[in-house]
């Protein structure tokens, strides 16, 4: 028995591709004094890994080139030196991308599969979800009545924020990309409209989907699509500005255009990423993991099998072919 | 004896010219029921005046045209049929661009001309004061020893925003057009440094002047500035957006190129403009009128004499020829 790991082989210059990567095997490790062994079962795959493999200053210190691929995984230990794990034990871990993976414990999370399903820990009840909660609540304060709309609205965190958004009495928007996602965003996950920017012209759509306008935009992808929500926000609405994912290969897609609306509407826009507010996870934790107990948070995952996948499930991650939130499933 | 009035004759497409005012004469008004007629000392010029000559949705309703200008002064009641104004009484009234105006008392502010002197009411004491107050107080936030930037930092509300910071303990750097601008804001105003973005390459002075970066920006020009700015704000860093005069002539002059650092750097901005805050200008006109009472809140002015020089002193005051406060005496 080995552990696969996958390493960055190098950083890309605009487009990821396979070649960035390179998967090897090694030993499976050994717990030392106040460590556990665990064995991953799923391995998350977000987008902020892109910004990760670059060398430019970003919110998070970035991958090394040789080095395991850094992200969150869900597993059960195996072996265990460390008095408050033991084998059995389900947790979420920052081993990265990993069959086996070594922690003393520092920032894991323990696990309780029997009231939701593991997989969930790494989306609607991990960090996509407290993302979605906290954008929401702290930056996008959204009230009955208003209408929030969110970009991405299929996947991960976008799906958390548009039912989170109806739940307290709001309009909620989607954009995704292609009809299959538009279905599922309004048919299963309850939207009230979701607008497929790959088939209209998206001006024209957010003025039909928002009737009066926009009170909070949950940003996950940046660029012409928050250049095009300028246009129609309101006074006194507010942007929460999570991911800029269009400028992942090209930081010029990123250009904004309709500043004007910044001060003609009075607008507050807030950059955040859910480690900002690590006070808040206890109370977001609890919420939605509850939700989705009681079936009232809906979520999809695209699952690719083993870790040889992960590479290609990333790259197509970045170009939006997942649906909902996409994982690894390596047991 | 007759009234003298500015009109707006035409909407500008672009850049402003004396051509698009008319001066008129008319009788001098008398005062209705329930109305006071005020002879105006000091008429006040204001970039916002420019939004209101366009056609197009701002932040406040726009001028008529055919209609005398919109905007502030300060004088003196002549004649009373209200009972909470008296002649002699001296206010500051919205009765726009012409020597004598009516007035039901509607949002109109009594002055004490011995406590500051009576032109200070339009500038530090007054509207854009206020400003100065809530943007950095409300949006900025600024804590002792952080760095706080200011645009047009010899202008009204710029020279008021530095002087804040500098009593609340901050590092404050203003940017202004020219040497002579630059001197005054570091030598008269006692900011920490003042860049000349007529003479400099701004990014390189930015980094030169903010060796700790930028915790607070407050923008009172938009483009070009606000994008070199987005480069040199700290994590958690504040942006009160309250002026875009870069993009009066030209709204594509706003355009944003380094929206990447909104999430990189988690950047809070906000667009503001004083009457948001009505509940604020209380205690920020007790504050500023004090410090100037005790001297220790510095201002300037510009004043052009008599209504006829009013629409090209506002042109200059567009284009930055002005020198603090631009301010038209009438008598």
């Amino acid at each position: 028995m080995k552990n696969k790991q996958v390493l960055l082989a190098s950083r890309p210059q605009g487009t990821v591709e396979e070649s960035h990567f390179r998967i090897v095997e090694s030993d499976i490790p050994k717990a030392g004094d106040n460590e556990f062994v665990v064995r991953n079962h799923y391995l998350s795959l977000d987008p902020y890994m892109r910004g990760r493999m670059d060398n430019e200053k970003s919110y998070a210190a970035k991958a090394e080139v040789g080095a395991v691929m850094v992200g969150t995984a869900v597993g059960e230990v195996i072996e265990s030196k460390h008095e408050k794990f033991n084998p059995g034990d389900f947790v979420e871990t920052r081993t990265g991308w990993q069959e086996y993976g070594v922690s003393n414990g520092g920032g894991v999370r323990k696990l309780d599969p029997n009231y939701v399903p593991l997989s969930a820990y790494l989306g609607v009840v991990g960090m996509p979800g407290v993302t979605a909660w906290i954008g929401l609540n702290e930056h996008g304060k959204p009230k009955a009545g208003e209408t929030v709309v969110v970009s991405a609205a299929s996947g991960a965190v976008g799906s958390a924020v548009g039912q989170l958004a109806k739940l307290k009495g709001c309009r909620a928007v989607g954009i995704a990309g292609g009809k299959a996602k538009c279905d599922y965003v309004v048919n299963e996950l309850g939207f009230d409209a979701c607008i497929d920017y790959k088939a209209v012209d998206l001006n024209a759509a957010l003025a039909a989907a928002c009737p009066k306008g926009v009170d909070v935009y949950f940003d996950n992808v940046g660029g012409p699509t928050l250049d095009a929500l300028l246009l129609h926000m309101n006074n006194f609405s507010r942007i929460a500005l999570c991911g800029q994912i269009a400028g992942y290969n090209d930081p010029g897609a990123l250009a904004l255009h309709n500043a004007r609306s910044f001060l003609v509407n009075r607008i507050a826009l807030r950059g955040f990423i859910c480690s900002d507010h690590l006070d808040l996870w206890r109370p977001a934790l609890k919420e939605l993991g509850d939700l989705v107990h009681e079936g009232r948070l809906k979520y999809r995952e695209s699952i690719a099998m083993g870790l040889d996948n992960a590479p290609k499930a990333f790259i197509g991650l970045l170009a939006g072919k997942n649906f909902g939130k996409q994982l690894v499933k390596l047991i």
